[in-house]
């Protein structure tokens, strides 16, 4: 069944009502969740609505909870998720961050008691629409030791980057600092197949082919000690700075049961017309040029500029199963 | 022989002014070279002293530089290094950036016009001891392609993080994004080694155990596409936003001839207190301390501070052979 993005957004802020959300709140969370579908990162899109319903039901999730943000200094917000859905949280930094960086030259949001975040990407790349450099860092629950270690301190820690290039869509940079995402160890767990080298550790931080193993063990970061040292960039970052929950602490952002995950987030938005103007916008501009003709480089981006195009023309393919099982959330 | 760090200021001081570097400028590069020997990262320390004579005499950095800043908005400093040396206009910048960030929440300064700025680690470990957490991004010649690219539009690109820690020194991450640093290549082509896969492409981008091949070639990024990602988010933040020059168009940090290389830094300075405020302290303290008794795992920056107390109290060695060749420059 394909759904018209008008339908899917009803689909998930109707449901979302129906378990104990916010309207205010439900539409956030469909926005954030479309997002993800026109990004191509399905995994983060209408498949979540089970789960996030079950967190909203359970409490987990706070889904009335409103968020609080602050602004503390010129050039900083923080925002206060509440324990409730980190959408409606990050709507309040990215309504503020245009504003402020353009004001200040650089500004920075940070979020804390949140939850899953979705794609970052789609985050940082509206702020380049403004005409904003964005990064965007969030920690996620524990799943990478540092190098030499048994216990799990940072999630697989996304980080995103945007820039504008003149008279063209925004490069988008998006991607977490594990080797694989860890869907790709249960596919490969489903049908019995060994996983590369690299990708996991068992449980006592052994590298290990397993993949029943991997899955009671931990993720390895990209580069070795490069990737690990980047997540703990990342969770000082996200979680550090804003007092958030720390990734090894954190409970999972799937299962209905436990406390609140309460991770965190940073946004940074920067205007480029503080520090090199017009030369800055060129060279972003030859470098984005420098990948055409250059091999089959494409800029980062570019594939999911592409996906969004499809969706919005064709909409969201939704299969029976997962219809039903939303249809009958909350009820 | 073993130089107390007053003697190597004065060396490094003294030579640079024999070949045509003004004295304030060769104080500033003095400091920097000692600041690489104390992190241990000797390559960017004394041993550099011959190829920045031979680019303050040939005239590819302009010793006589004086750099200038300009404060564009209340959180933005752009300073033109002139194609002198960098640690001239870093200076500038890191006078700058603790009375912003603690201004404004967040302060970014650019540089442009630039050259190699040595050890990342060090500045941002500075701003730390303010109280900052502080991220600094560099380009650098072109080294790395975009995954299918056959054309370097990245330097190896570093990233610097630091963040400070209650009753302790702050933590330090200092990497480049290429998998190995080149002088891995050289060690190897030297000894007629291959290399392992991973490392380096060969001029058409394809993967290459050969050193030699992977001398002409490119080296690779930790991670594949995703390290070539963040090597775009630096080159972008470093060289687009500053309007410097771009990786791919740099002359190399060590040959005499050509033009100046004027590439670019940019960095960041957070005041904690902005955020999460006491809570981020308290938050970036658990996480240091969940290093310990964590099987081997060390916090990223205790190594470097260990040899720096080391070199600061046995000083720095220095083979015949490179003092003798100090000795001779600009005479």
């Amino acid at each position: 069944m394909d759904l018209s993005l008008t339908d899917v957004h009803a689909l998930v802020a109707e449901t979302l009502i129906r378990c104990r959300t916010a309207e205010a709140n439900a539409a956030h969370v469909a926005d954030a969740l479309i997002a993800a579908e026109l990004a191509g990162q399905v995994g983060h899109g209408l498949r979540r609505v089970p789960s996030y319903a079950g967190q909203a039901l359970s409490g987990k999730v706070d889904g009335q909870a409103m968020p609080e943000a602050s602004v503390s200094r010129p050039g900083a917000l923080m925002v206060d998720a509440a324990h409730g859905f980190a959408y409606p949280a990050l709507a309040l930094a990215m309504d503020w961050l245009p504003g402020a960086a353009e004001t200040q030259g650089i500004a920075v949001a940070g979020i804390t008691r949140s939850h899953h975040a979705g794609v970052a990407g789609w985050f940082v790349e509206r702020l380049a629409e403004h005409g904003l450099a964005a990064l965007m860092f969030a920690n996620t629950p524990g799943a990478m030791a540092p190098p030499g270690g048994t216990r799990p301190l940072f999630g697989t820690n996304p980080i995103a980057f945007s820039a504008p290039i003149p008279d063209a869509a925004p490069m988008v940079v998006d991607l977490s600092l594990s080797t694989v995402a860890r869907g790709k160890i249960m596919a490969a767990a489903q049908k019995g197949e060994p996983i590369p080298e690299g990708w996991a550790t068992d449980a006592d931080g052994n590298p290990t082919t397993d993949p029943q193993a991997a899955l009671k063990g931990m993720m390895q970061p990209i580069g070795d000690a490069k990737g690990a040292a980047l997540a703990l960039m990342v969770e000082v970052l996200a979680a550090g700075l804003t007092g958030a929950t720390l990734a090894g602490d954190a409970s999972d952002f799937f299962g209905a049961d436990g406390p609140p995950p309460g991770t965190g987030q940073l946004l940074l938005a920067i205007d480029p017309m503080a520090l090199g103007g017009d030369s800055a916008l060129a060279r972003i501009g030859a470098l984005a040029a420098a990948f055409d003709g250059n091999g089959t480089a494409r800029l980062p981006g570019r594939r999911r500029q592409e996906i969004a195009a499809r969706v919005r023309a064709d909409g969201v393919t939704i299969d029976d199963a997962l219809a039903a099982q939303i249809d009958a959330l909350g009820r």
